[in-house]
This record gives C-alpha cells, structure tokens and sequence, in this order.
C-alpha cells in the first residue's frame, strides 16, 4: 500500500487544511471546530440551512459538496467514521439563518447517532429546528421491503442535489426534507468492487478479494455484498446491476431518470463510460429515457475498484432541481 | 489487473461510444470518422477552433475538454498512441470557420507527425490555416537549455485553457497560437509514480516499481524518470517537485502562479489535497501567490499511481484565459 501522505495519524486534517487553503473563495473553517467547514459566503437569511457530512475517504464526499446550490457546511469525521456531534450542531448554528437546517447523510449506525444527537442539541439549546433525511439507497444491503434499513452509497449526491436546489428556490424546512425524501424514495444504487482500499493508518485492506474475483453489492467501506465471483465483462457486470435496481423499484417505458456512473477510487474514467454505455443500451431497450447522466469519481472510498450505478427517477419536481446550478469545488454544474 | 471493460481490442470505442451518448448535449461524432469529435454546438462564425488530441488513457484528457471555453474538437487515439491524421483532419474541416484551427497537443513523436501531417493536408487539400503550440512542460524529461525537447503532460491543461480562452475572446490566428505558447512557456510540470497502469490489451504494467518505491519524474507513458528511490512522506514529495519547477523558471516574490496538483488516476483526492497542502506552504513561504488553484484527475494515465505538480507563471493576459468560464462533460469552471 502507498500513498502519498506524512505521519497518517494527520491524514483527515492535513486534507482539510489543503482543502481549505485550495479553495478559500468557496469554503471555510469555523474557528470553534476545524472539523466544521462552510460555504466562503454566508448563507441566506430565510433560506433553509442544507448540512451533510460522514466519514473522510469519501472524497468529493462529502466536503466536496459545500457550495452554491447543494450545502452550506459539512462536518468532517475521521476516516470512514461519522463526525462527533459537536462540528454536526458548530455548522448548525453557523448555517441557520432562521428557517432551520436539513441534514442529509447515510444510513449508518454511527452518523444515525450523532447527527440525532446534534439535532436534539440544536434544538434544545439553540432553539434551532433541525430535519432530516437519509441516503438508503444501496439496494444490495437489505431487503425491498426493508429499503429503510438500507445503507447510502453514492446515490446521496442525488439527495444533496435535490435538496441543495429546494432550499435555494425558497422551500421551507418540511419541503426541503419531504423533496429530500422523495429524491432517495426514487433512487436505488447497485455496486461493484474489484480491489479493496487501504486503510491509511492500519495499511489492512478493506476487504480480501481474489486476484480474477469481484464481489457484486459491496459496500462503501468493505461491507459485505451479496455474491462473490469470477470478474465478469463490463456489459455483463452493467446489466446485473441495471437489472437489481429495475427489479427493486418500477420505472416504466416513457419514465426519466438521471443516471450516476461512480468510480469507486481508482477505476479509470475509461472503464466508466464502458459501464455507462451498456447501461444506456438496457435503459434504452426499455425505453426509459436518460434525461441527465453523471459519470466519474462522485462519491469513493479511498483508491477502491469498482463502480456503483445509480438511477433516479424523475418527475417534474425533481427535474427541476437536477437542473439547478451547482459550483462547488469539487462539482460544478452550470 | 482488473478492469471493467469487454473485449480489451474495443476498450476506446466502447468508451467513445459511452462518452457521447452520455453527453449528447455537448459531444457529438462526426460520421466520416469515429475518432473525430466535436462539440455538439456549431463553433462561431471567424473564431478560431481549437484542436486537441492525444492517445486514450489519458482522461479527463483529452476528449472531456471539448466544450465551450476549452477545445471545439478532438482526436481520438489508441491507448497512448496518436491518432492517426485523418481524424485530425476531420475534426479540422468540422471546426474550421473562416479563421483557422489551432492544433495543441503533447510533444511525443507520433502526435508530432500525425498533426504535422494533418496540417499539411489541412492546408494543401482544404485551403485551411493551421496554427501549432506543443506542450513540453515536463520538467523531468530533458534539461533547461531544451525544453522544446519535453514532454507535455499535465501542463496541457493549462494551455488549453489558455488558447480555448484566447480564441473566445475573438483574437486571430496568431494571437492564440502566441498566448498558448507563452502559457507553455510559463509552465512547468514535475511528477512522482507509485504504481503502474496496466494497457488493456497485453495485462502489462506500463513500468516496473518495487514495494516501497516511487520514481520521481516518471512519463505519463511510464517513461523512466530521473530517480527511484524509496517512498516518501507528501510532504517531502511536494517539496522535490516544487523545488525542481522553480529551479527551472524564475518566480520571484509578489508573482502569481495557477497551481495544478494532479492525479495520475488511482491516487485519492485525499492524498492530492495533502500534498497540495505543501505546496501551497513552499509557495506562501517564498512570497509567490497562487491566484487559482486546480486540485483532481486532470491528465490521467488510466489506473497509475502517483500525482504532478504543475504551476504556471501568470501574467494579466494569462490571468484573464484562467478566469474564463468553461462548459465541458469533464470540467466546469463558472
């Protein structure tokens, strides 16, 4: 395993400070915690705060995605472990100008927790409403029945978008979270990983993977999947994840989606748009049409293999908020 | 080696293929030549085009900066082989509007000859005016007194930035070719390689490197560099790198500078913005201002291990192609 790192005990800190050196116009750390980072320029007042955050190594996610048209601030945790409640309710306070504040993150048991702790900080000592919507869409973690027990993979992108546009149009705080709610009911993502990631401090692999072997349904931090086996070609591993996802919510002929293509770390940009290609073809055999497709490093885990697929689908309300500008350091949409 | 793709003989068609039907907005395939692209919207009336291209492998580079601000057409090659004159040709009728086409590209032999020879025909067989500007930003890959002898790397993208920004601006001809080559002229590039990339077709790693080594000046080819040593922390990598440019071109104290810090393609935006943070101290310490910064995959080397640092020396004409806006499937700048 080599990075390009110093003393890995620094890792976490060492990116924000470069982070927030790169790009002081866009993002900025908050004197009381440096795990705390917000938009360069102040929010609005009367629009609703939009705060996401999880674990490091996720990079663009999540500090990625502070700026003009998706988040106001982020809080930072340590690798692949949820922020502490203190930066969570620092960017709370930071970001409300009046209207409360949305948090977005996934559905892991150490951010359920201390994003609930911050919130119910906020509001009792701050008198500052917080809501809240979670990324459960990782159709491999658990069943359709269950989809609120389901992990959040790179479909979050598509929540922060929503949402990140519903405040900017002036939605209140129950609009933005039922908007939010509504773009992770319509979105399912499947995986697949090739090689594992390392650890920057342990040097231990996320996961152990044969040399010819990918596992279908892996998680972002190794989490089990559903099936290991023998890597397939690029078409064959597209429509296995297509059809999972097809086979767990129904878009039918005439419908739109927008499509994520995410490379888990250190897939090529080639390799993707191998993937995108056939998963255009099944969607267009179908007849489901692409109305906006994304393709690229959008939310990885360290120098991980493998991609997920994400599909949204769209109605008029959802469009609208795809379509919404975006400039964030790490994603600019015009 | 895994990779998601199918059979490896058609790996850049399919991503070709991939690529514009993910961007149809903004790409789009000329009939007469599959390798030729251009942008989806007609180049202005007497704007010079702007021509880039390059051997696959490489993205971002070189298909994702066709679009509005950047380059009006690409072509396409093998995996890091030019492409062949006629798609340079193709691309050249395409985008030629009454005022030219300038072609920028790396200075590797066979792009050397490929877009000689297309600008040949371009102007015997079609009456059309072909400016040239090379990259040779590589710092590593011949001496001071030379370097009309380097390579291009990562330094393209600033070039193409430049003239994509100098030819919007409504200048003729010459005047793009100039600024773009004082943007090379003003630019210095020095890499480090961790790990190989591994071509498609034959499973073999574009270069061979021990356990705990990197190769300080390594080609975007997996050309031999000028030192193998043993792994070092970011921080003493940024500072060979740094110290290397800036023995090459004088930056003087209260001068500007656009920094790039780029990843060869498997390296996380973790590890990139750590070592963009030593950079940002050497040049702080020093008294040079960086007026932009551009951290992430710019110029890629399929799954390749390592990163580059590349600055370039501004001045007013140079900042102002910086601050211009770019509309591209792989880039946005607002």
């Amino acid at each position: 395993m080599k990075k390009l790192v110093n003393n890995p005990v620094n890792v976490v800190e060492e990116m924000v400070e470069g982070y927030v050196r790169a790009h002081p116009d866009y993002i900025k750390q908050l004197q009381s915690n440096d795990r705390a980072l917000v938009n360069a320029r102040e929010t609005k007042e009367n629009k609703v705060g939009i705060l996401i955050g999880g674990g490091s190594g996720h990079e663009p996610g999540f500090l990625g995605y502070v700026g003009e048209g998706m988040a106001d601030g982020v809080a930072v945790g340590n690798i692949f472990a949820s922020p502490s409640p203190d930066p969570i309710l620092e960017v709370t306070k930071a970001i409300d100008k009046g209207a409360g504040v949305v948090y977005l993150y996934g559905n892991y048991a150490g951010d359920v927790m201390n994003f609930g702790m911050a919130a119910e900080m906020a509001d009792l000592e701050e008198d500052i409403k917080v809501g809240m919507a979670l990324a459960t869409d990782d159709v491999a973690s658990a069943p359709k029945e269950e989809k609120d027990k389901r992990r959040g993979i790179a479909g979050e992108f598509f929540i922060y978008k929503a949402a990140g546009a519903a405040a900017d149009f002036g939605y209140d705080l129950e609009e933005v979270v039922r908007i939010a709610k509504k773009a992770n009911q319509n979105t399912r993502s499947m995986g697949v990983g090739t090689s594992p990631c390392y650890l920057p401090q342990t040097g231990e692999p996320s996961f152990e993977i044969g040399d010819n072997e990918m596992e279908i349904g892996l998680g972002h931090h190794g989490e089990p999947g559903i099936e290991k086996g023998p890597l397939e070609t690029a078409d064959k591993i597209a429509d296995r994840l297509v059809n999972d996802i097809l086979a767990d919510i129904e878009i039918t002929k005439g419908e739109e989606v927008a499509v994520l293509v995410n490379g888990l770390g250190s897939t090529p940009k080639m390799d993707l748009y191998i993937v995108y290609r056939r998963v255009e073809q099944i969607l267009s055999e179908r007849g489901i049409k692409i109305y906006r497709s994304y393709v690229g490093d959008y939310i990885t885990s360290l120098e991980m293999g493998g991609c997920s697929v994400t599909l949204m689908k769209l109605d008029k309300e959802l469009t609208d908020t795809i379509d919404h500008p975006v400039n964030c350091p790490m994603f600019v949409q015009k």
